[in-house]
């Protein structure tokens, strides 16, 4: 099997359209490749409310990192970090580039606002944008420290949400590819593909472009492919949909003081045991733990 | 409001039945209690799983700690941690106990296992118990070890699980209740709750006792308090929840490469930003960031 | 004994002069309080120094937190930590203080430079100040977070450092009071005290003022405590120590290819013990390890 | 250069003997580099000394792994991580040699006591050992798990420590060899090299053997060579090295009040800056930050 840092370069360049889903943890990226994706986006915003705090680095860069270890440990598909504005400036993105390396994510993206950032989709046009220049001594700090020649950087334009226009995205994101970006993000928090489109029908197709369709679900993918995109990233749905899995199930219990209702609605806790790999241990006890019973240790 | 010491010792102590519904993270830990549940179990096989490793003590006793100060950071009320066999020997059972405090934990449960631990539904019958002494200094050396004089410890009595019938979990409990713990939990996989009963006809009424109906759940609420029962822990239910929930939703959104199909289904990302109280932040800056707009950091 | 935030304001209200040495771990913590010292710096640089990276925020916050985490838990004297920039906006200022409170660190000491921040003494005039009023606004927000009242926030001032001179300096050490600051610490890179003298001419005796004379260290400490300067802290200075005595020891060694030439000059393995405070686990294994021999775990 | 793996095995089977010095951070392992040895010890009695905890496994084995972080980062000669019992069963130590080898240390040494473990220093002869058959399953599954061929483990017998004499501890080291070791490590705690010298005559030079002569200090080098000993351990002496010149120059300062005395006695803040390679970050900042000055971040 290629590398993951492999794997992911192939993603970008594919050719056609691809997908990545949200995980915010070991579990969640566990799932996102039993169902069949070839990619993970560890989400900033989803990783930071399963910790239970804000999309505004209230996490430090090092707890996102034990959690990205965790994910990529659980999985054998290429893992994309959400790493926000790079956690600094491009001497943390240094650092950051050879730990991410180390616990196996095959890329990074990291977006040009200020540290410590705010979710996009919160008063996303008053949000000041990074210095382009200081932006792509990130992006170029990043590319000279991976060792790997697949490790991806991605690099996501802010301008559209933050009201700045096309001319200033397009901009930017020519600025990052001469950088040396190995893709761009472009990013929308329109309820339509319009301005996606726009830009893409402005953007030459010399590098690959990533969008996260949160608030313009409802375009159709074969437009997205039709339009040149790379990659689709359905950014935060697996929280999104545990979350109202355990308001539901938390609600019920409470109510019934009993489990009847939700036990045939749950996964088994075998099915748990399933994802935990359990197997594995019992097959290695027997080959390394002594014939003579386990052993007081 | 009350210390979650303070809380935690009150549900032991209520004269009823109280319930505790198990969290893994800070986002399900808080969803525990917007639900109305008086506190939270932190589930070491549901830590472990939403990390994607087992429950074998795979996690450092440090990483499980960092995700209870996560839950405890997200939360008002109490937790009980699920500790397994404290990591260690009565040593590392007094480090624990203070980090516990630090971080605000209300209470901790230790099992008569050995460390590394495995979960009592797997191979349950084979698995060794400590030796009764040694587990009793772990209680003492807790009880020792405790700053807040209501910091509760809950001696989790195995004897049932592994085979080893009544009389053993019964002179089990009677030795951990003489070595100060608060509480007994006592252990029972099978599908009804026939020995539980059993344990609680033959247990005079001493010190409360808790179960954790994973197996039997089907057995009434009412049986449980007649049986005298103190406290009830639906042990796993969120994480088994949120498992179902985020398979259906990635294996839909595979399927359809869109997120036409379960947008209505799930959260909105509004409804995670509420759960982050991103509200109070947004009233913070007000107060905080200088009027002329947010400055050079 | 005081609860160590009472033990840090005392210290800085005492009408004389008092003295922190540095630390940066667990070990040259509980040297700084046996040789009597009354508290502690937790020094960036020295911190960043252990660990080997450099005094630019390479470290994340919570890097640096579990440091402090075992310096205080080997100490029962106050901790001061310089805590840069304070890792972020007023926000990573609130968060941080909440987790200095639980650690047991009775203070921390916030300057008005830009995160990640560059030492002092590296090209000091080129680097860039903080806005006044977001500086303030850290200020108050850790003010407003901390449960215990007698916490201390020192707020730093760099103007003399970059070299805008005594006003802005003045300017910035009454924003910073009027702020809710504890405490000015007022910094200086010369080789004199003569900078520092000027800044306590002109400033009023209304809130304390903290040096850090690593430049001007000839001068005499009657200088100091006539100019009303109320705590002094020696910066570096067990990290410089243990530099010159490590590396005098390993080309020692390394020459000889043997450790008699070194072993009468170091301390002793018992001597490790001592400090580890051995002693104390002996007896408790007496008091909570079974009489019948060290137990199978 | 040849992989830090490669360096160890190679310092292992050089046909000479070799030496390597202890570290406990990033800094003294810098120190140990810079002093010319060929190997750095991450002794596990000093890093939980550093740390202000005792050597029981006080400190977690993820705290461990940070500090061997960072000393991999801080260095470019092999590291040798003592590894006490592996942290818990074989399980364990499989997690444990997927980390190491992320983290670029290059072997790791396991010793056949139970956990938590004491240091053999202290009441020795008391200590239970590991199950020999339980601990060849450590070795058998460290060996199974490792990526890079040349990361080595080294299987440190107890048996003269406990006092169980000459054939239990050839016994153990053939059953370690047999199960897949790399090294023996043989430890002794008497004052002269005798029971070392014992072992080495009866053991068949099939596999190199280690050892670490904190007690037998006097013993000259030249008898380590001829008994056919690979590899010499100085275990903890930059440590001892720091605490005397940290208790000195604590008690210094604190009677002079003043720098003084003790300025010209250590390192200066230049080295600390030379050692931490601030020179690099300055040059890194000429290459990625804009011309115009440093921007807002």
């Amino acid at each position: 099997m290629a590398r993951k840092t492999t794997q992911f370069r192939q993603l970008l360049n594919s050719g056609g359209i691809e997908f990545l889903l949200e995980a915010h943890d070991g579990m969640s990226a566990r799932i996102v490749e039993e169902a069949g994706f070839k990619g993970i986006w560890g989400s900033g915003l989803c990783i930071s409310a399963a910790m239970g705090v804000r999309d505004n680095n209230e996490a430090s860069w090092t707890q996102v990192l034990e959690v990205m270890e965790f994910m990529s440990d659980a999985t054998s598909i290429p893992i994309l970090l959400d790493a926000d504005t790079g956690y600094g400036n491009f001497n943390n993105v240094r650092r950051l580039v050879k730990k991410l390396e180390q616990r196996g994510v095959a890329a990074m993206c990291i977006e040009d606002k200020l540290f410590p950032k705010t979710n996009s989709f919160i008063k996303g046009e008053t949000q000041p944008l990074a210095d382009v220049d200081e932006f792509c001594g990130k992006i170029k700090a990043a590319k000279d420290t991976q060792a790997d020649a697949d490790f991806c950087v991605v690099a996501r334009v802010e301008a559209l949400i933050t009201g700045q226009g096309q001319d200033e995205a397009l901009r930017r994101a020519d600025a990052y590819q001469r950088a040396g970006a190995d893709a761009i993000l472009i990013h929308s928090k329109k309820p339509t593909a319009e301005e996606i489109l726009a830009f893409m029908g402005e953007w030459r197709d010399t590098l690959p472009v990533v969008i996260v369709p949160t608030t313009y679900f409802n375009t159709p993918p074969e437009v997205f492919a039709q339009a040149g995109i790379s990659l689709v990233i359905w950014g935060n749905h697996l929280m999104r949909a545990s979350i109202t899995a355990m308001q539901l199930t938390a609600a019920r219990i409470n109510r019934d003081r009993s489990l009847s209702g939700v036990e045939q609605e749950i996964a088994t806790v075998k099915e748990i045991f399933r994802l935990q790999n359990a197997q594995e241990l019992a097959q290695a006890e027997e080959r390394y733990l002594p014939a003579h019973g386990r052993p007081p240790l």
